[in-house]
């Protein structure tokens, strides 16, 4: 007899980039209690500009859970006003990464704060409260981790690639400097081990995912742990919604594929989530798989997602879970 | 027989604060063949805002002599905004000084240039060029001098006094932190050495000139030239056209007048510049004394101050001046 083991207030946890990930954590937040949600990010984007601390996939998620994000430009601030952009053009500024007057702000407070000495978890959770945001934020790591790209052009830091070369240098291989001192904060640890259920958003699996799994310690609590988790294809249909998934994938030689996802994150996976658009794939998924709408474009659309992926989590709860290797 | 020495291109150094020094260094420089004016500016009122590098004497002379200004504020920019300032108070951001978002971009860049190790008189190159300045704008110092301001409700740095307290304690004191350590850069000490003039301008004996006259070498500097050197009171009919400068006097148990002014700074002047307000003092000024209008509301009237100067200035030049102390 299957019985629902779902406990009344479900602590989710979900990994996430940029905009895919930012769109479902927004959905997740709408559909559980208030306070169930953690989100942790990405900070392998992370990179200084002007002088400040920029943490492009952290803000996004913010903005998004905050209701204050760009909907047009996918990053940044609603209303936003570009005058010290301008401004900087005049005194020879970099002015390939646009940064607006209202996101200013929040890179100027945040690099105050951390040269004060407080961790980047602190600086985020300020934030995050200051904005109203009610779910947890949490940088993957308080310590410098650097995704730098290798590309047929050479090496590049991420946003140098992502933003400056709009990811058109062909892709060879990725690296995430500093990886192997970051530590696995207190509260990420305590987020993912009291959690019910561990979501990996339809981000990047090469530059969103893999950095934070390359936190020492963090891909063995995974695998270790009981708790679900479960997989969003960032890949509908062989295309990548947003980003350089898809592209990146062939360039690496594999298909542009949910189930090149699959292989890729696996090992510590529970359950994938695939569009309609791929539901002929469901046979060839190895673990249970939910196929269902995965385009989010409004908030009913990714609530309703995340509705679908809590209904399916539970599923897996009740029943025995075959592993990969089965 | 007095004969001109004047030479074709005069090279003119000002000293100068904020405002009052900023408009007749705008005057001197619209007087002057390009090229011909050095401003040496006070930087002891520089201090860390929102964790940028903030300068508001040089930025004011920067902006002024720009055509930049904000002539209704007095300091900062034309056509400003305050998008990031509003921003900064949802953040919990310092809010008592208002950088506006035109502002802000010259903090931003100072401060990542600043962090790169470029000296101050470096980056204040920079920005005088990028903005099209002919004259030349050089900080007192590369080293930090701070003026602290000892009041009867205790020592506070001077922006705090100046801006948030809006210089409502009673002065007891001043003193230059880090006077001791700055050194006379070469900029400085070739302008000084070069000049065939030094202006004082009419800015606030206390926290405007004394700062300058604290970095070691440059009073001595001063005192042993032969190039004139002459001051142009701030303080007109009893009161200072800007600024604390009077209320600081009376606070020192001093007159507000212009002859507390010479008195102050006397020692390292050939001549002195009143206001017809104040023609009745002339035969209490001990050096030369030129009476003239010295209320500069606009670009032709600080233009002809400059000019009443520069001639005044060739009449020392060609008669024997007497001491301060004959």
């Amino acid at each position: 007899m299957a019985v629902s083991t779902k406990p009344a207030r479900e602590k989710v946890v979900a990994l996430a980039g940029g905009v895919g990930g930012a769109k479902l954590a927004a959905g997740l937040q709408a559909a559980l209690p208030t306070g169930c949600l953690t989100v942790i990010v990405n900070t392998g984007d992370d990179f200084e500009h002007w002088g400040l601390h920029v943490c492009p996939d952290l803000d996004t998620v913010l903005y998004n859970l905050a209701g204050l994000n760009n909907p047009e430009m996918g990053w940044g601030r609603q209303d936003e006003a570009w005058t010290v952009l301008g401004e900087m053009e005049r005194y020879g500024g970099e002015n390939w990464f646009r940064i607006g007057d209202r996101d200013l702000a929040l890179h100027l407070r945040r690099t105050e704060w951390l040269r004060m000495g407080l961790s980047l978890t602190e600086v985020t959770d300020r934030l995050r409260r200051l904005l109203g945001v009610p779910s947890a934020i949490l940088p993957m790591c308080n310590e410098a981790v650097r995704t730098l790209v290798h590309t047929e052009e050479g090496d590049m830091p991420f946003q140098h690639y992502f933003v400056r070369r709009r990811c058109e240098p062909s892709l060879v291989d990725l690296s995430f400097v500093g990886a192997e001192s970051a530590t696995l904060s207190p509260e990420v640890r305590k987020a993912l081990n009291s959690a019910d259920l561990v979501v990996f958003c339809p981000s990047n699996p090469y530059v969103s995912i893999d950095p934070i799994l390359s936190v020492p310690g963090l891909r063995d609590l995974l695998r270790h742990s009981k708790t679900p988790k479960l997989a969003v294809s960032p890949i509908v249909n062989g295309q990548a919604l947003k980003g350089p998934a898809a592209k990146m994938m062939r360039e690496l030689g594999e298909m542009s594929s949910p189930l090149t996802v699959l292989d890729h994150l696996g090992d510590v996976l529970d359950g994938f989530v695939i569009d309609r658009a791929d539901a002929e794939l469901s046979d060839a998924v190895i673990l249970p798989a939910l196929v269902t709408g995965t385009i989010m474009n409004d908030l009913p659309s990714k609530e309703r997602l995340a509705q679908d992926i809590l209904a399916f989590a539970a599923t897996l709860r009740t029943a025995p879970v075959p592993s990969a290797a089965d």
